[in-house]
């Protein structure tokens, strides 16, 4: 497997086009994106589980059902959320328009909005620029498309790979956006993938859903989950290798290993992107009584200001993080908790380790920083990510309306 | 029922002193006070629910186990938590060091302590000051242990009321701390209750939970809770009122109204003063499902960073507010979600109302803000409180330690 440039155009077989619609206030940015695949495409998604549902994500379900896929089109600046009826008919109506101007039919486009909740989707302005969208369309276009979907995102998210399934070569290739509201089960945040795959819809079903289990699912910036969240991908089957299908367990593992990488690498850039983040948190947890109690103990560690906030002044303020994991409701015994800070420990078996300080801070200075836990109860382990929280996150999101 | 001045100190018998002891640094802080009860008292105590749980916990529960109790030893600055056995050594020598100044077992005395976690207890100075603050003991002096439990508090936290059981006059007075961490299950805070009433321990313990459970259990600041945690009260019978027992039922709903009072004032203090805020914000959710619902949806909208960021930075962000619905696992239908804020209806069944950003502006500038959520769906309600969240937060707790 190695590392490629191209984002969602990288696979064969797909294109994209990005356009400013004015949306966005900002007529530098782009706030309309389109990604298309030559011919129909087997495809999968994964989406939000708030009970409080955009359209997009009510009608892009549906498309997935019993149909084949060949295009996403999505907007930023807007939710589309909250809207009653109306945000329905704009979702569709914006599936309609993007089908006949590319000459497919309206349940082979999905639609993802993100954006402001509670404000009525501009449909002039989306009817008016829809034409221009699907005649821009391009190889190399993908990183237009990851700007356009950029909401408070300072950087753009891509990541691409390729491999061989048999001597054939495959590639996946994937965009994404999402920098606050990210909460383990999803939280604000697009992805697309695109792969070349050959691949069954059962297959990349279950190789989506588990992905996004130990990627998106296990970052976290403010503990918000969004009405918007979707993870979509699309396989072609243009680099025509031999079927992947659930029975042929090492080329579907193949192909699951690879999409983990590419998912990993944005879900870190998605978490070192938090708003008004400074560092990269990994937190590794390992020693849970089981699976669950992994999860929440390393996820309210993850969600903790307190915690945060330290991280962001540098503070080795270890007892946060304890107190943090004892909160959790998973299986905590203070007498075999272990916590180090990179390769530092500084809680031992129920006692402060007296960490140098000096050493401790330097380790705090870095943009990267491991928190290493050990439960000490079972075999259970996981990795999950965040970043601090700075006085920045606070004046993004006061007003972000305005 | 009216209120009155004097704290701890307003029921008869009860004395107070507080001195600095050089555990904080500002020598013109107070961190070390006594509450203490003239005559032995039945008492009772609600702890943090953290499965970390610093050695006054485990001592005082304790204590108050079969034991009447006499004294209230408390520390700020230090939270003796994480120290192993240590800890409880240094934990059981402060009641015994006490109770020996006092004249008393050392089973009367409780003790608690708030602060850093993971420093040992500066024992040579807590033994040279324990004579001196039982040497001070005196009415009148319950703000200055008010004074004395504050950490990142910026205001002192008093209540007391007097009313009437039968012919007799009998009080309540309290103070509290806690300014971070407060979360539903207590969070990082200490309330110390005392009063003169003749009650017996079942009634007490059972007014004590149970108003807990509506007032500082339905309070959040930044959704973490410490090992720390404690509400105490003592009952010394100095009213000579005729016993209150859970027999007597109108006897023990009127003490039980009056302590519901008492604690929700202190209550609304402690989410005001929330650590950075400028705003208290009081979430009145309605049609729950059920209790469990009530409480966890108006809790996920206590507890998110987005909707505290909008309320400080005065956006009238509804969305935000259904979203944390959405996400909080409780029964919710957007068709029959209704949101308002102050009295202006921002939500209707599943539209927006188009209410007058003007009049919004208006209502979100003001220091206490109401939030109205109707989920229509049952008749569970519950009311809680919470604070908005500023860039102040983020200084006051980047550098805690240092």
């Amino acid at each position: 497997m190695k590392w490629i440039e191209g984002g969602v155009c990288a696979p064969k077989g797909f294109l994209a086009s990005a356009v400013y619609s004015e949306i966005k206030k900002n007529p530098l940015s782009k706030d309309l994106g389109l990604i298309f695949s030559e011919v129909p495409a087997v495809a999968a998604g994964v989406f939000t589980t708030n009970k409080i549902k955009a359209a997009c994500v009510t009608i892009s379900k549906e498309h997935l059902r019993n149909h084949k896929t060949q295009a996403i089109v999505v907007n930023s600046g807007n939710a589309n959320c909250c809207m009653g009826r109306q945000g329905f008919k704009d979702a569709r109506q914006t599936a309609e328009l993007t089908a006949h101007a590319l000459g497919i039919k309206p349940e082979a486009v999905l639609v993802a909005s993100t954006g402001v909740i509670g404000k009525m989707l501009p449909m002039g302005k989306i009817i008016n620029h829809i034409p221009k969208l699907a005649g821009d369309l391009k190889n190399g276009a993908s990183s237009d498309v990851a700007a356009a979907i950029m909401t408070t995102d300072k950087v753009k998210k891509e990541s691409a790979v390729s491999f061989k399934i048999g001597k054939n070569i495959v590639k996946i290739g994937a965009i994404a956006k999402g920098s606050g509201m990210i909460y383990p089960n999803m939280a604000t945040m697009l992805a697309f993938v695109t792969t070349d795959a050959d691949i069954d819809k059962n297959a990349l079903d279950k190789a989506l859903r588990c992905c996004v289990n130990r990627t998106f699912n296990c970052i976290s910036v403010d503990g918000d989950t969004s009405t918007n969240d979707m993870v979509l991908i699309m396989a072609n089957a243009a680099a025509a290798n031999e079927k992947i299908t659930l029975n042929k367990k090492s080329d579907f593992e193949l192909f699951s290993s690879a999409l983990m990488e590419v998912l990993t690498l944005l879900a870190k850039k998605i978490a070192k992107d938090g708003e008004g983040a400074t560092k990269l948190i990994e937190v590794n947890l390992k020693g849970a009584k089981n699976d669950k109690d992994a999860k929440i103990a390393a996820s309210t560690v993850c969600n903790s200001n307190l915690v945060k906030t330290a991280m962001y002044g540098q503070d080795a303020n270890w007892g946060r993080i304890a107190a943090a994991l004892g909160r959790s409701g998973a299986a905590v015994e203070e007498g075999k908790l272990n916590i180090s800070l990179g390769n530092v420990k500084i809680f031992s078996n129920g006692s402060p380790a007296n960490a140098d300080e000096k050493i401790l801070k330097d380790i705090l200075s870095r943009q990267e920083i491991k928190i290493n836990i050990g439960l000490g109860l079972g075999l259970s382990a996981i990795t999950m990510w965040t970043c601090d929280l700075s006085e920045e996150y606070i004046r993004i999101n006061a007003k972000y309306r305005t």
